[in-house]
């Protein structure tokens, strides 16, 4: 049951070393073509490209290798039985093919490169030297190449290399496709970009789509002049927004659900699977993962154990989030509050500008600090995966920017009771700054990649001697190289660029949905903003930036659980606003007592819903058990199981017949 | 690898058939000797006893004859590997015994008992002739033996026999073992009586050693004298029980999971394990399952297919809960309130007492009625499995004891403000409903028993016509047979006695909750209750009634989500006392405006949280996929891996090898 192995090898990875000046002269020594030999010789496909100031060599691995590669990696994949099994390269035919045609998703296909590059250690009894130029060192016994390279600053960077057919193809289709509205090509977006991206657009597409019922409602409320009905058609505009956001969120889980079911992704093997390109794979505290191995260890005391890493590990977390929580309040919020009152108070404009820039520098330093801070404390914590930890780290992030971005609104909504410059200041923030940001988010990656072509040129005329004559760039992998990666603002390895683009969306959610009644109108602006927004990112992912490196998930993570939260949010403050607008005569005095108490209740209430998500159903003792059984029965099995199935047929015949 | 299959036998089914006066003579067509030659030829064992006025047939079956049936029943057993496996004879040693150390669980005896007795049909060409005294009627071919049997009324009643040397055990340790106050034997609660009424003990359990805490708050509250600061003391003591609460709830779900992980029940398989002894197993319209075994349809018509039935399914469950919701509101709660308000209003003691006789008779009508019209809306619904519809039930009709119960209550604390009446009616209520109740529970059955005793005696009296001399009941079937079963008090097929102890439980919950702030010393007397309650439910369950037919379950289904609805309402119903409480004067005049809005708030709150819980994460079509997808995986791989993990000890090994 051979298949074709022999599919056209595609260049997706790209190595950036410098241009040795003595050249192809000593090819035993020289350590770009020691690498590129050791390349060759595990099976990768190398070519090499002069660029104008480094060297470029391109990698592309035939399926052999990368099968080869996932046999080493004891990846398990989706079969066409249903069940995840160790991949075996001679029984290629069980398992289940991408939606592209392809036998190994994007995602795969980076694991089995980044474990092929790597993986490269001398195996000889001795170090070897090494040149390069003038300059000589020893790859010791046992250390990878690339480590040792990277180490020396010759390998300056691994990047993954954009396929250019599909890119042209996807810009046609995805892109520039602005005729389509909310409709995308998701299946050849996660083809392309792997889950955690398509889901991004995915849901993004969504919520969009879902947006046309909110913004229609509130072209209505604007436009329609209902008079005195005014007040009675505020509080079901109210309910009805309400009620879409609780919808939206749910009906979002169960696309996703089935968008993963297509994409053929296995909710429960994810943790192993996201990692960097940096060669240091993230160190995990993670102690259960050895205790699940550890068979010798008797039943009780494995349940201790079991118990005692898990409450410790809680309790970690909480004092990390209460440390958090404390900062923002006690640091962030009268900050943010101060600056709202001067900017209220003070009337003359200068002053009001500068006090505007330093005020921006001040939250640019802030942000930082915060993310910096919030790396550190995490890096303490004790999660299951990398993409856990991400989720914590974006909860904590958010916190602050939630802060930032709706305090001072609050200031203006509840303290002043000001619905002119409310509406003013949202206006101001939704127009302005989406526009601003979205201006800024396309600008920017397009700015730095002339720019460091501008640095490039200039070196290189600076060695040539002559300041005359256009320099072009003639290899795609060089241009690539000098664009910039896709990368969190904040600068943490924990995420990638996905983090601003879903904080944009999660701060207009909150913007539009916190804010309803005072400013209907929102909702439109915020649905023409995100038709440009689907059709800008993917522009930006696709010209812009590098290729990102893939990263698996099942879910949007925390981004979830943030959109949640913020309806809750708006199911108050709306309701508070509208205690302000009944009463603009200020007249229904609340007592401090009848408040307090409602306040409380309502802490209760998000206390009693709240708990269920801190700590887990399921006691982590039970699940590692059943995780642990799960993958001993699939050890067992997986040999056996591949040679009955192998042929999707057959073995769906022989399932009918046994039962 | 034989094992030893030689277990004793215990008898643990009997069958109720007439004293017949042509004893022995044509063993050929006399029904019961037919019926014992058959159950003989299927392997049971097989004891009749002459009782007084009828005859006994006793059972048992060796563990060969179970494991017969089991495999006919495709019965998944939990394997020493973890993952669950068709049983099959010869491989019991890969098998996990139970606790107790028996290789079935008293479920699966008990499902294979019925198995055996319902599955003796008549295999011969033609029908065959049958005699009971003079009566003769046909046994028809392909037909139930029994259910012909039944259907002509000669087998009176199959039940499950107690083991009288498990029961003697079971009351020492556990039915009169006070001493232990919360402790309790669970394991062997779970052994003899199932994993429903086992959970129902350990909740029971766990809810009184909890409830210490609570009580004694509550009684320090009483005891030392506050003076003026007993406006801040009972704040306190209301955040802390609710949040006692809602770690109960929480820590109860990880205590379950934990006693379903030791007592090896499966998660997802246990939809087909319910049924009763009738004979006619539940026909579930559950189209899904048939679904899910229907290869050839294409992939995109099945997941239509599937999501018209699931939405089907839902807009009908809805209905009928609106169904239900709307005729509470309009018919009950009028009702209820007019009851209470007369009881207010009357001066007269004699018309008071006529007034409570005829409201006590007409909600006795009034919930019997409720319970047949659920039912019949249940009947319409469509659910996977028998324990879902259970729950759909225990909500419908825990609506309407809610309002009985607590709309007096209600009437008092809200629209009256009377806090020493509302202390006297939760007194009453608390006390002398459950002192009263915990009466009737335990003496109606030794009534019953009695009086079913006498009728026989007077019976078999008036047959030998000579009215002296005392009638002993020789047999310990029959006084069981006597013995009430432990059936709910709404009457209906699909609940057992479980339904109004768990009823009891929830009712004493939301009374000390919902109006802990005005009677804090509740705690203290609810807890006194329970414990006693733990210690009459096991005698109930050992000594009054027959044993009771075994039930599947992973938790205590619909009641845990009713507490947790109980804790929401608390927290609402205290914050409303609170505020009367500080404000006696009535002076805080709220709006209805604000009002208003509040009570809008709170219930969208509500629907946000419970939104997730109406509408599943999960799709339908995508579920049935992956569990049928997995099925198919165990039914390929349980014969190989049996024989590969035959004997615990050599899996192991075999799989610390592979690892």
């Amino acid at each position: 049951m051979k298949v074709n192995l022999k599919e056209q090898p595609v260049f997706e990875i790209c190595l950036v070393v410098p241009k040795r000046k003595t050249k192809k002269k000593d090819a035993t020594h020289d350590c770009v073509e020691v690498l590129e030999n050791a390349f060759r010789k595990v099976g990768l496909i190398v070519e090499r490209i002069d660029g104008v100031n480094d060297e470029f060599m391109k990698l592309a691995a035939p399926l052999e290798t990368l099968g080869k590669a996932a046999v080493r990696l004891e990846m398990k994949k989706r079969t066409h039985i249903g069940m995840d099994l160790l991949f075996e390269l001679d029984e290629v035919n069980a398992f289940v093919r991408q939606p592209d045609g392809s036998l190994f998703s994007w995602c795969e296909r980076f694991r089995c490169y980044h474990h092929l590059i790597y993986g490269i250690v001398n195996e000889n009894q001795s170090a070897v030297t090494l040149k390069c130029d003038e300059e000589e060192f020893q790859w010791k016994v046992g250390e990878s190449l690339i480590s040792t390279l990277e180490s020396k600053k010759i390998v300056k960077q691994i990047f993954p290399l954009h396929d250019e057919k599909i890119r042209k193809k996807l810009l046609g289709s995805w892109a520039l496709n602005w005729w389509d509205f909310t409709g995308q090509p998701i299946d050849e977006v996660y083809s392309y970009y792997g889950a955690k991206i398509a889901l991004y657009f995915a849901f993004l597409g969504m919520y969009t789509r879902w947006m046309l019922f909110p913004a229609s409602l509130g072209l209505i409320l604007q436009l329609v002049e209902f008079g005195s009905l005014r007040l009675l058609v505020l509080p079901i505009f109210f309910i009805s927004i309400i009620l879409w956001a609780i919808m939206f969120s749910q009906f979002w889980r169960r696309k996703n659900s089935a968008l993963i079911a297509r994409w053929q992704i296995n909710y429960s093997f994810i943790g192993d699977s996201s990692f960097r390109l940096s060669g240091v794979e993230c160190g995990s505290p993670q102690i259960p993962v050895e205790l699940i191995k550890n068979q010798e260890m008797d039943k009780t005391k494995e349940k201790e154990v079991f118990q005692r890493i898990e409450w410790f590990g809680r309790l970690r977390r909480f004092r990390n989030d209460a440390i958090i929580i404390l900062s923002i309040i006690c640091l962030q919020l009268p900050f943010e509050l101060a600056y709202a009152h001067c900017y209220e108070v003070i009337r003359s404009d200068a002053i009001k500008f500068g006090l505007t820039v330093l005020y921006l520098f001040a939250i640019q330093y802030f942000t930082r600090l915060g993310a910096k801070i919030s790396m550190k404390l995490i890096n303490c914590e004790n999660y299951e995966n990398h993409e856990k930890r991400a989720d914590s780290l974006v909860y904590k992030i958010f916190g602050l920017y939630f802060m930032q971005s709706y305090i001072g609104v609050f200031y203006h909504a509840l303290l002043h009771r000001n619905f002119t410059t409310l509406r003013q200041v949202l206006i101001q923030r939704l127009l302005i700054s989406e526009v601003l940001e979205n201006l800024l988010e396309n600008s920017l990656p397009y700015l730095k990649y002339s720019y460091r072509k501008y640095k490039v040129r200039s070196k290189k005329r600076r060695e040539k001697g002559s300041p005359q004559g256009k320099i072009h760039f003639a290899s795609r992998a060089e241009k690539e190289y000098l664009k910039p990666s896709y990368s969190a603002s904040i600068g943490v390895e924990l995420e990638d660029g996905l983090f601003d683009d879903c904080l944009e969306l999660a701060l207009q959610f909150g913007m539009i949905m916190m804010f309803a009644c005072a400013f209907p109108l929102a909702f439109a602006f915020a649905a023409l903003n995100n038709i440009t927004e689907i059709r800008t990112d993917a522009l930006k992912l696709l010209a812009m930036y590098k290729r990102p490196i893939p990263r698996v998930a099942t879910t949007i993570g925390a981004w979830l659980n943030i959109f949640q939260f913020l309806i809750v949010m708006s199911i108050c403050t709306n309701c508070a606003l509208l205690v302000w607008l009944y009463d603009q005569e200020g007249k229904w005095k609340i007592e401090p007592g009848l408040a307090a108490i409602l306040v409380m209740e309502h802490i209760l209430l998000l206390v009693k819903f709240g708990f269920s998500r801190l700590v887990p159903e399921e006691p982590a003792w039970v699940k590692a058990n059943r995780v642990k059984k799960a993958t001993q029965v699939q050890d067992i099995c997986s040999k056996r199981l591949l040679r009955t199935i192998s042929g999707g047929e057959k073995a769906l015949n022989y399932v009918k017949k046994t039962q």
